[in-house]
């Protein structure tokens, strides 16, 4: 029983996620989209595409990273992937996070999903990168369709977008090829700051 | 290239879910939970509990179903599971919509997501009755967490929980005991409809 009231208590932490904003819109521009959200949409896109990937994976192990990749962000808060002051300072935020809403699970399921985090964080696996490059493509989908909205409410450029984008070829060259395609035919079309 | 685009208009669509209201509120009760976010914590508590389960289950399964088994509410529209009139015509409507959301997809992954999504709504197999518990479960507990919000607003009494709840015994005889218990305790504490 007091195994189990460590999970619960663990599950109802973890509904905070749904309060986190990211930067990004939902597709139709309404609204910002929260972590649960991206979350579970990031999940979804990876069981998707998993044919594309570089290497072969485990998918089971990527949707269980997609699933727990951000809840660090709890506690952490969520960092623009174009904010290098935020990113100086968020390797040691989200270590923090990252024991404190693990650490409310029973001992074998922290360690677990610490790892599970680490090896998403790490980006060493071939299950890792593909997650990754998963988590920059939704960004990339859900801004175009956006109309960039995000990307120029912060002042993106083309070529930062570009350049951020173009690491989803470590885990599927096939899917940057098609991410590039999509930029490009974008491009100086106003969805970026400058563009 | 054909077969990315036509998963890519599926993933494109799918981001519809994200404005797809439930009547539950998230656990602070600041807001209503969309299909998005549910999905997500639904994915998140069946691999935290997945131990739980009465019968072996394959977990991959019963994520995989949890990411998609809303899915349909695109078109469908969310049918509360209290509507006994909404309830009499959602099998027909979400068959309607789960040919159209799935149809979108390359053959291949067409059939095998119709047949997950199938799979969860005829409650059979041990990985359905095992993901139907985990979807009773998150509404409680959110329920409860958000002082019977959504109980009251739509006049949901004790008896009424307690009965749609007791089928959680169906996935996992455990949880439904611990469920039994919150709910009893919680009974006259002003979260039901006339309690």
């Amino acid at each position: 029983m007091d195994r189990l009231l460590k999970q619960i208590e663990f599950i109802i932490e973890a509904d905070k996620l749904k309060n986190i904003l990211r930067r990004n819109y939902i597709s139709d521009g309404s609204k910002r989209e929260n972590d649960a959200e991206h979350s579970w949409y990031f999940s979804l896109v990876a069981m998707i595409l998993s044919e594309y990937s570089n290497n072969t994976i485990d998918i089971q192990k990527v949707i269980k990273m997609s699933i727990i990749h951000d809840i660090v962000e709890i506690y952490a808060g969520d960092t623009f992937i174009y904010d290098e002051k935020a990113k100086e300072s968020q390797k040691e935020r989200e270590r923090i996070a990252s024991e404190k809403i693990f650490g409310l699970l029973p001992e074998d399921q922290k360690i677990y999903y610490l790892e599970l985090w680490n090896e998403f964080e790490n980006n060493v696996t071939s299950e890792a990168k593909f997650a990754k490059s998963i988590d920059r493509i939704v960004a990339v989908l859900l801004n175009i369709k956006s109309n960039g909205r995000a990307w120029k409410e912060h002042k993106i450029d083309f070529s930062q977008v570009y350049e951020i984008s173009s690491k989803i070829a470590d885990g599927s060259s096939k899917l940057w090829l098609y991410i590039e395609e999509i930029l490009t035919i974008n491009k100086g079309r106003g969805l970026f700051y400058n563009s």
